[in-house]
């Protein structure tokens, strides 16, 4: 996430951080080069005029828009589900960590693993997990902070069976909230209460999975990025002659905002990467963690990231 | 699903797996010829002018374009939701496979069939009978892989009556719940936990069957259709007076555009199907039941799919 | 809902089955004719010339796109939640009735009228009931199929007071479920789980009627209509300039769109009626009863409705 | 709203009654005489030509259209959240009122205003008490319909407090629930099932709430207001050169699709008042009394309101 | 919240307050003074005529009609997402009160802070406190309006941990709860029922933290900035041949409609914040207050906002 600079309306015309215009900006300079070469030959191609005026542009426009608002909407709707989702983990960690702080009738039993204290560092344990599984990084360092070693290992073990490691602290969670009810310390008709929280951890666990394993159809993409390419090269030739030198201005500007928006499109529609405008899901993990530890008194264990060049990640 | 290759933006302009264009390449060939022709007699039938410019397809377009985005939003939305049903079933299984293993107060009793790894196979046993029911496929073998073979003669039986897989399994989930709350093993306050999971997995049944026996109204296929066709037929001889031979190029640009969105919206719009851009529901059901079973300590009993031709079905 | 016929891209052309040209086919062809007339007549009224050109209707063209736009996606909406309240309806009953059927402890109990048969029965004509009040029919004869006569005659009776059959099978559904309760066959404890699935019935209920009796406000159709006609009828004056003989192919070709558009959405807005592209209400109550009949054991009793001229009412 | 009268597609054209035409008549003719003006004058003034043509309106048609159908879909969907936040209020009176007759040991015991006839009298009030809150009327004579004298004088009171009737009610539903638990006539396992529907009053009562008291930003009104006059304004130059004598026409026509369009905006976006397109508030309130008071098998007690005018308020 | 001022038709188009006119005066008049200095070369820069027409400003302004179409619909979701989650807030708050006046079986025990009282009081400081953190300020007096002087001290207490009074109040809610549950006087079947809107005021604070500290991607902004910048830039050049001396008007009404657009979005995107059209988060808070104290027979302890120049915040 860009973490947002405060910016007067000038400045916000000259920033280059944070635009995608660095990840387009050679292919941009293509498309200029052709406009000034199409100028300068006044459109024509070995002594063959290319007959072409702005209509066709107008027409292909349309069908442009509708592709290009489809997937720019569609990409943020991903993006602001996966936020969501994060959200409602937050949401449910909180709800979770009060209810087995307040809820247990003899509570803090810091012993043998059935405190309200293991349940919350688990909790945090789920969120570093979640992050790590989402961007295919180890988890073993994160979740060294909360919990013993052996039951790090337990979590990332390949055998007898691979298993996430979200999985298997859902899992855990479950087997803390049937442990207390087994022993009599929560009556049963308050488990309900909180199943259906760890069911929203369950679900954004499951969501975010959704997101990340099921892209916009790829067809989309491939008609996109062909209309998009195929527009920028024929434009040249069908604006010179009514706009002579200031072809390459214009063709440059439009092909910027065609480039820009298929760009940010594509960053956006995998939240869950490191670029520039994915979620800062380093950031949200320790947001969650520090919530839930500071409702039992303690401090966050993972470092508090810092955005690095503007950009948390 | 099409499984995303990694491809720069040269190499996406030019792959064809993914795309439409085989199903289109002819119907594209045939308009693209008609435009070559009508360049060719200059737009004259039979020394009859055809008296067209641009004007009415910036009309018609106008029309077309509110056509086509909504049937193109609302095959996308088909296809999302029905994605999300299949997470939910997921969510669904993953907490009652937890709940199953946890709450029971003197579990695993495997002898008389009630034992929570029973409940979990019945539940990798749902998702592959929603599958095959999805698809009009048979399930036997897949269900043979979970339950005992007069089980699965039981689940799919057309005597007495006809009943569908999932219905029964449902009924079967049903009694695995009730059964351990009326022998005394699960308290009756936290059976209303496990039913509001079991409702889920009844959404979902539900929701998916009616994505698939409720399509897009008939008629907006018919009245798309036609302005398709009828549009890029009659666009050679609005263009050929001011492009010359231009037309062909602008034409099957146009017309390309137009036939691959209609026809990826046909594909979309029913999600269960078996065409590249439709959903992986065997990669689905898969998941399901590796999520689950790992959760037991066990391997999934499917083998799992593989994309071919980078396509995963 | 029509039916979709199997048919390649260019049988879709000539279908008229499905389409709304039957309805609107004598205000197109007058379109048409006044198009023609107004191409002999060269665009002059009384030796007064029409000047008119393209410019007008581009402009409010824009205007009229937002209001169908609109319109359209609108009544779409309304058609797809109607399709889902039937879908939560199938749901919520296929819950009840393996709740039904599973949870007392001592269920069947035939000679009372409360064994989970009779909850299914009513379950089934609920479903009949609904469906008849939509379409303001007589629900005396289906509901027969699977209550006493007595108790239909109950149901529809108009003394004391009137009131709807679903409202009072609503109430029997609730007294079946306190009075297991009352006579502890059923713990108190998981009746909050069956009384979520009717409350999901009483909200599907009180969705239907909703859209049933609260139309599109009358206004927008107004201007709509008139918008679409005023549009008609002066488009050929203002392209007879331009393309000659060409104004009433085209006229009628953008009038077609216009008016189908209007027509078909005029049709989902009410998507409870009889009209070929309106809800299939006969199909889903049977396909509700046969669900979760087939449950208990049981066939369902009402016939099961077929395509009559490709459409399912 | 409008009862919508059965009018064919030639009667549609000409109805005036639900259409916003009185009310916009008077700036409609203002708007067609300027251009009557501007047309005789052929777009001079004061020797000046105002030398304008339509390039302008169709790049500001572009962002007009942004706005307007920005206003127009929200607008809407504050209209259709208002109606379906009256609907879940139906939905949630419906299982109140069912549950409170059934789900007690030992009902009906009038003496001491604890029946379940009480419970459902109150609701009734709910419903007539949100309607007059939401248009600043005064319920007293209403609610005397339901409640004794002293009862209706509590919930109107000024001291020691304001509170607003609704909010008393809440209370006092509460309390009925609360009272019957702790007489142990109510399993408290069952409580949580009536403080959902309860619940759902509550929100249904705070949506209308918020959508009553925070209007689309001021903002928009006033930009949309200002874009659309002086569109109207300057429309006449722009047209005046190409169009001459059918200037005055085209003018009074996209003014009119314009200003109706705005002014039906504004009429939808506060969907509680007394406008021919808003909600009828007091049909939908006698509607929720109707049913419940049918379960009780009594009759309605407030008058069933009839269309005046083809408008039920 | 700007108090929408009762104007007529003709006042609504000279009001300059709940403009964002002020706002954008400054760039709107070089904007029109670039025009008047283009017209006055007649585009000519040194001698050299700058050869734009209108093609390039339709072809771009179909992407800029993307980028602000999604800008504003996006911003006002956000805007409307934190009003209805104020709302769901407000909800709560009054559902929890009246749960927490009527189920405790021997409620009022003033003493010891576990009164109904208390936990009211303690709802209203949850407001306060959440507006407070949402803009930054300090709740230290408007919580001390609630509570006793040691509470407030430990709510903002920043040893051992740092952690918001948000989060401390919520958990202070919780005890209250368990505290009850503990002692005997809420039966634990109840419970679940206030946990849960105990869970919707976490939502709410969830979901206001997550829309206020997720901007709407970066670089939408940026892209978005500079195109409106530079479409405004050329524009001149590009319509000063057609329109002569129309040309700065035209500019200045279209420059108008683009900036006003872009400055509401950014407003809008920013819903707590302190501008004219952001939320009332001060009589939002003070409503709930006076709403669930009223339940408890008392006055609202922070004095009720009153908008200052038409804006209340």
């Amino acid at each position: 996430m860009i973490v947002r600079p405060k910016l007067n309306w000038f400045a916000l015309l000259l920033v280059v951080r944070g635009s995608v215009l660095p990840r387009i900006a050679l292919r941009l300079l293509g498309v200029t080069l052709l406009a000034v070469v199409a100028t300068l030959i006044h459109g024509r191609v070995l002594d063959w005029k290319v007959s072409l005026n702005f209509v066709p542009f107008s027409l292909i426009g349309l069908t442009l828009a509708i592709f290009l608002s489809f997937r720019n909407s569609t990409a943020y709707a991903r993006y602001w589900e996966a936020r969501t989702l994060w959200g409602s983990l937050l949401n449910a960690s909180r709800s979770l960590a009060a209810q087995a702080l307040t809820l247990p009738q003899h509570p803090a039993q810091p012993a043998d693993g059935t405190s309200a204290h293991d349940f919350i560092l688990r909790l945090c344990a789920f969120a570093q997990a979640l992050r790590h599984q989402l961007r295919g990084t180890d988890p073993a360092a994160d979740l060294a902070r909360f919990l013993p070693a052996d039951e790090v290992a337990a979590l990332l073990a390949k055998t007898p069976v691979t298993a996430s490691a979200t999985t298997r602290l859902l899992l855990a969670l479950h087997q803390w909230v049937a442990g207390h009810t087994h022993a009599g310390r929560l009556p049963p008709a308050v488990v309900p209460a909180m199943l259906r929280r760890l069911d929203h951890l369950c679900d954004a666990l499951g969501g975010c999975q959704r997101i990340g394993n099921t892209p916009i159809p790829f067809t989309y993409t491939v008609i996109i990025h062909r209309c998009v390419y195929l527009y920028c090269v024929l434009l040249p030739f069908g604006l010179v002659d009514s706009l002579g030198w200031m072809t390459p201005v214009i063709v440059c500007f439009i092909a910027y905002t065609f480039l820009a928006l298929e760009a940010l499109g594509a960053e956006l529609e995998d939240p869950f990467g490191i670029e520039p405008n994915d979620l800062a899901l380093e950031a949200l993990a320790h947001g969650i963690e520090a919530s839930v530890l500071s409702m039992a008194g303690e401090l966050p264990r993972t470092p508090e990231p810092h955005p690095v060049d503007f950009v948390l990640r």
